[in-house]
């Protein structure tokens, strides 16, 4: 049975990307070894991190202002080294808090500096929409202003991202990057664990503007000076060699399947199928978020009770189909359809729902 | 023809490890999807986590006084956040410099704090030895006394290694961690870079003293804080999963041929072979470092002339034996014998240096 893998991270993979990795794996390119037991400063190694960071800029056009740079920890580092980074003695920061991802990210840089709120997707304690534009409370001195652009637990994504303003624009997109076309020039950095849609976990993708990269603090320490990696194209110290190997594979697959407007197109058919799933069961399933702020990654939704819940998790997995239980801080469940997720897939997810619904509604 | 490999780091794995992940790449314990696929919080992942850090426990012997935790950043990271746990207002911490990862690791802990020089292993401006015990001059009130075990570009290791004194005793043992057995408890924390020994890069692997970890600094970001990690087992943020994987793979061999004290008993063997090619070769070898101090991980030697070198290193490797290239730092010649280097390998290493110095002494 083919399963359909709705991990909400580490996700699936696509499959070929695996497949050329078993290929692969006791021999790269013919040198006898695996690309495990490459040098990092070897050419055999070197050629397949360039290729990484070149499908990064590639796929997004990446402007010549912006640089990308591969990172160790994940999203939560970032959390961590970003207020080192950019918060100075006095200095403040702007956080849109639109789940538990950005809390984490705000209560980081209070205890490296001041952090202040300025918008909310809160509704009755709630995460369940963004922020509009118009309703950002922007402090015009900040030293950026921080958003969660897929909030992977709330199931929200920003469609529109709001406008740089005065004030250097920062966004985690650990779940949001390379599922469609983005516009990275309004933002001085983006980050992203890449265990979505970009490879395995392991490692952070970094798109920043060199400006904003040239300006971090030069007082903290030098791994986590974002300048450091940046200055060494990603190699001051080993990287985790495997997991960029793993992003070139993946990313040479978005690229020969149309790039990223193909792959919009395809995340959009799956969230209207599953969506569509939902607003079509009379009530039966019920997604919490406001329509506007659905999210395209994360599909977040209720079934009446929660015995059925767990019924609907179990059954589905059953199915073939994994990964559908919500995050354990909110319950419910949730389809985290990231690219690797083919429209096939939603199709038998949307098929289970309709039969799930039929035989228990 | 079958390549040994040399490398200083990423290292060589050992076939059978490498075997095992391509033949699970697809499908692990007959879930249908990768191990990379997996969630870290589902049963198939955890058991492999509680696995590998189980086994760095057994292999090692870890008292019940200490704790094992994975880490991404590597030793480089260590660097910067062990005098950000440590280096309280005030306090000052001993670095015994014997090269120049340790001169790396010293100046992280000044960017924070204090630090000072508590014996050095240069003679004549040169790393060439390993201080005694009775050439520490420690600071009873410092923080701690840190020491890099093996040192991959001097090709200096310690033999002994010093006692704990009323001052935590810190090791960065990248390169000599798991190549035999090591007494952990005198240590109040020990880390590793995985890429040498242990498993692929992008992780360390960190055995402390539960009292040390709870002693760390908590005003300092939380994923920067060791105890964060120790506290939530490793899995405070998504692991990198796939490199924990392959240091269960690596460490599950390890036991299976014998443990440690096997690994012992066949790097002293390469050890022997390759010093003895060394030094039987009549001056055409020479290894600069003393003999009490040669590392078993890291052989550095020089030829008469760089051209020589060169050709040694070019010729080698038409030969199958990659990696001789000393370190640029410092030139010469380098033959990484770590775990997965075979006492054949290093035979056959002896046999070309025997024939290479024939064909140009």
């Amino acid at each position: 049975m083919d399963i359909v893998n709705f991990n909400a991270g580490p996700a699936g993979l696509p499959r070929a990307a695996l497949e050329r990795a078993r290929d692969e794996l006791l021999d790269i390119a013919g040198t006898g070894i695996s690309i495990m037991e490459h040098s990092h400063r070897g050419k055999t190694y070197e050629a397949i991190h360039a290729e990484a960071l070149g499908l990064v800029k590639d796929l997004l056009g990446v402007p010549d202002t912006h640089d990308v740079a591969f990172l160790q920890g994940g999203a939560s580092h970032l959390f961590a080294i970003l207020p080192m980074n950019y918060l100075a003695a006095g200095r403040s920061a702007d956080y849109v808090l639109t789940g538990d991802w950005s809390k984490k990210a705000m209560a980081e840089a209070k205890i490296v500096g001041r952090a202040r709120v300025a918008a909310s997707g809160q509704v009755d304690g709630k995460f369940v929409r963004i922020p509009k534009e118009a309703e950002l409370d922007r402090d015009p001195g900040a030293a950026y202003l921080h958003i969660t652009s897929n909030n992977t637990i709330a199931g929200t994504q920003w469609s529109e991202f709001p406008a740089r303003g005065a004030v250097p624009l920062v966004a985690d997109m650990s779940s949001d990057l390379m599922w469609r076309p983005t516009d990275v020039a309004p933002f001085d950095l983006i980050y992203a664990g890449a265990q979505k849609n970009i490879g395995p976990s392991g490692i952070a993708v970094i798109i920043a503007r060199k400006d904003f990269v040239a300006a971090g603090l030069e007082t903290i320490p030098t791994y986590l000076r974002l300048k450091t990696h940046f200055d060494a194209g990603s190699l001051y110290n080993t990287p985790p060699t495997f997991a960029i190997y793993m992003i070139r594979n993946v990313l040479a697959l978005v690229k020969e399947s149309g790039g990223l407007a193909a792959m919009e197109e395809k995340n959009r058919a799956k969230g209207a199928i599953v969506y569509g799933a939902i607003d079509g069961s009379g009530g039966f399933y019920r997604c919490p978020v406001e329509v506007e702020s659905r999210s395209l990654m994360n599909i977040v939704f209720r079934l009446p009770t929660e015995a059925l819940e767990d019924a609907f998790v179990k059954q589905a997995e059953k199915d073939g189909l994994i990964g559908l239980k919500g995050h354990r801080s909110v319950g419910g469940c949730r389809a985290s359809t990231y690219n690797a997720v083919s429209i096939d897939g939603a199709r038998r997810l949307a098929n289970f729902m309709g039969d799930f619904a039929k035989r228990n509604g």
